[in-house]
């Protein structure tokens, strides 16, 4: 017999498909007069936002971009990258937010890929669009984004100019909700260690309870001021473009990490909460005092993308900063563990709290689970902070999948847990701590380079034999790409030379800042022994910075 | 085709049911030293809450409790009742909060209605336990709660004692998470207006939801500390047992409102946040000066069950508390709306804002929809803050539905809307304000009339000492408004003056058409009994019309 709880079944007046969209709609309802942008001296205010959202997803309707086509863009944090990502899932469509420091080459796998049928622009990365477009055959629809705070050559490529497009859309544009909260809603390439780039899908419901942990991981109050030192394009700027609007709070766009810019703006704007990679918090502290303000009211910031070293977490704090340590992956949405504070821990010493908070944590507080698991029984390995086992999420923080790839999303999601390659331990308080990353990652002021794909531009070089790339440590950046070299008998090159030939083929933050020629030591099957390369690499480090 | 965007399936690593029993694990993960629960001198930390839990559901199960089986408690806010908040749905049951302000003969109804297995009682309310078995023939298992914290008689009608009880439970029973998150939770009557009480259920989906919308909107710092003013038997606490789980924070436990006991735990606590009606306000700010203590960190209350008066707001920032205004019902998981405290605000004069802040406003940060809208045409009211409507709700914050009655559902979810039966405007702002409820309404010529602002105005004459207004069949309006006067005691009025001083003070289709000064019929409590009035209204319309 079915229970009498079993016979309520799901209406439309108590089932709706969890959105992040509402959130928009929400911040327009409730503040409709506040600012929901700020960019430079323009102010757009929460219902102007939504009245551009609905014309900018009027406007892609008209263009034929529906359910589940893709929308790429390669902008930086301006009102148009906010915009997109409402307007794009407006109508159905998936987001692609490019990341403007790759090379023509991988964005033009990325659009091919993604079979994206539109490409928002702004004028610096023109460039690099250009030379992206002009490997793919596939027709796309370009859309210039003018930007009166870009100092450069306002160089244009597309059929149509942003604001001028967006003001012939309807403003009362009837747009809808997915169909289904597990509907595509963004679409974020990772660079994994071998072979081409991963497309990332994430859903709504993910979005929508991904925007609302961050609130509820920092405690965050209504209507806060947030500041984009975080790239819209790292995992949708890890869900805040959404967080902001389901805390009715107020977005400052800033184009580049400009200390002195950064701020000028947290004193005139009250900031409250801003994001970033460690080399953003490294490049405040180290900003000359007459940069610096005095900062008189509560800041929050988060970091992620690599542990905060204790230099780090003093120098924020002794700026009036509080840093909070959170760790993800693309695949998780960004931010889905965080080092979640402890009563007692802030009357430690700064080198003890440092040592407490440069660890991954605990999950998110919305994300389902965490653990550190043997990958081969999958059982959580000892809290004794010694045994070596793999950080796996599960939950509603995780993808969707991988686009076109149902290997890579089977193998990511074998045994009920998405791998994250991160090998770590956990100590006795229960906190994860990573120990070594899946060894073939550079993490370099945030972004990730894979040293696989360095070496195989390195060994398309005419006089390359052997080439080893491994993570050096880098006072700035955390971590730089090291290269070592043997060359081919009787040819020669210069490590300049090489570094010359690199940013050719690369990305200018995949380049190796250190190339070292060398005889590289082998085990004896042949295979690179990497871990003494690691050491080596450690040593140059000390050596060139002390 | 089928796009690739929807060929990633949901998979046991992506999707899992959102449920607050989540929440706990987390906490007990975490926190596990901390306290969660302070009941007088006893402190239970978060890992003893877990494992407490987890013996509670252990016992439940083997006494048979499963899927969709009831589980009732008549207890005030001590540890046990915020344990039965996780225990009970541990194994798949749903819990039943009585309220324990009712009568035997009622609470009868619910245990028999609900199909109750099981009833943990307390000693305060065996008396009402006893008389409300006796009148029910159903078997339940009794459990009887000690509670050191009570100064009355230790009376037992249960097979065995909760601590005893759980004693016996296994510490690592092994829950699970329900199959889906569509699945009951909890089950809380509500009192309609006529009629037996209607069960609204509760699932896990919404529970979750709620009790983050809960941290969003109040902006609640991690490990805060909760002080239970707000009965658990009101929608669950409206949800904030889950919430201090979700936020990691610590549960103080109040069996009465005291306000010398609420101050001092205030105090001694360092409490962040409370919730409660304008009754528990109003007994704070009356207290005697030398039960009122200094505040001098954030403390913050929510208040709902009605508008708080301004002298409230004004009082309660006198005491150093922060008020916001929360409305829901028992079918919208309690807070299910907010009265969003907008910029500007906190300038006004404090009349001001008290008439601001009065409004019932805009929805809860994570509930869908709320509008004020025409229950004929299912649209929304111009924001002119005149045209009457009735406030709905849309969204994963509305009940599953009512308990074995489909036809009350069905009636309630109409045209996909929650109907809450309270007559409202929306003001220019967009914010939402009750003016009647529907019984008292007077629809004239096809307008909405409030009988309680007729009244209002009646009550302002000099010589009126009671007022009641109801609805007077009327062949060419329908209805018209009819009052019944009582005058005071020397003074003299005649209907004509009255209608005169009517028109003074209301717009013309509001004023009563006939004025009628007589005894008023009361029951033997003072209350007015309007359905007579009712009565001799339509008598005198008969008589006037035929």
């Amino acid at each position: 017999m079915v229970s009498a709880y079993d016979q309520l079944p799901r209406t439309p007046a108590n089932f709706v498909a969890l959105s992040p969209l509402r959130y928009l709609e929400r911040a327009a309802y409730i503040y409709p007069n506040q600012d929901a942008i700020i960019h430079g001296s323009r102010h757009i205010s929460w219902r102007e936002t939504y009245t551009r959202c609905r014309q900018f997803a009027h406007q892609l309707q008209k263009i034929g971009v529906g359910k589940n086509d893709t929308v790429s863009v390669l902008l930086p944090n301006i009102p148009a990258m906010i915009e997109a990502h409402f307007a794009v899932p407006m109508v159905g469509a998936v987001l692609n937010t490019l990341n403007t420091r790759l090379d023509g080459k991988t964005l033009a796998f990325m659009l091919e890929h993604a079979e994206s049928k539109v490409l928002l622009v702004d004028p610096e990365f023109v460039p690099v669009a250009k030379e992206a477009l002009s490997l793919i055959s596939q027709e796309i629809y370009i859309i210039d984004v003018a930007d009166i705070e870009f100092d450069g050559e306002n160089q244009k490529i597309g059929q149509v100019e942003y604001e001028d497009w967006l003001a012939q859309g309807d403003a009362d544009f009837e747009w809808q909700l997915p169909q289904d909260e597990w509907d595509a809603i963004s679409l974020n390439y990772t660079s994994g260690t071998t072979g081409n780039p991963k497309g990332v899908v994430y859903h709504h419901r993910g979005a929508y309870i991904n925007a609302a942990s961050n609130i509820i991981a920092c405690g965050m109050t209504p209507r806060a001021t947030y500041l984009w030192t975080l790239p819209l394009f790292h995992c949708n700027g890890w869900c805040f473009a959404w967080t902001i609007a389901a805390n009715g709070g107020t977005n400052i766009c800033l184009r580049k990490i400009d200390p002195e810019l950064i701020f000028k703006l947290i004193h005139s704007h009250k900031v409250d909460y801003f994001c970033g990679a460690p080399i953003v918090l490294s490049m405040l502290i180290n900003a000359p005092d007459e940069h610096k303000v005095k900062i008189e009211h509560r800041v929050e910031v988060m970091v992620a993308g690599a542990a905060p070293p204790a230099a780090i977490i003093e120098g924020m704090r002794n700026i009036g900063i509080n840093v909070t340590h959170v760790y993800g992956l693309t695949e998780t949405y960004g931010p889905s563990a965080l080092c979640a504070s402890q009563a007692g821990w802030s009357n430690l010493s700064i080198k003890e709290q440092a040592q407490l908070h440069s660890r991954q944590g605990v999950p998110y507080p919305l994300q389902d689970g965490m653990k550190v698991l043997d990958p081969e029984t999958m059982q959580p390995v000892p809290k004794d902070g010694q045994t070596m086992g793999e950080i796996m999420f599960r939950g509603n923080i995780v993808m969707k999948g991988y686009l076109k790839n149902p290997k890579a999303t089977a193998e990511a999601f074998a045994g009920g847990w998405f791998h994250t390659g991160d090998l770590a331990v956990c100590q006795p308080d229960g906190y994860a701590k990573i120990t070594d990353r899946s060894k073939d990652v550079i993490i370099s002021g945030g972004e990730n380079i894979s040293s696989l794909e360095v070496e195989e531009v390195l060994y398309q070089h005419p006089a390359i034999l052997t080439a080893a790339v491994v993570a050096k440590p880098d006072p700035v950046w955390q971590e730089v790409p090291c290269a070592f070299i043997e060359l081919k008998v009787g040819k020669t090159a210069t490590p300049e030379e090489i570094i010359a030939y690199c940013k050719e083929h690369l990305a200018r933050f995949k380049v190796p800042k250190d190339v070292v020629i060398t005889e590289i030591p082998k085990t004896s099957t042949g295979k690179l022994q990497k871990f003494v390369l690691r050491e080596w690499a450690k040593e140059r480090s000390v050596a060139e910075f002390n």
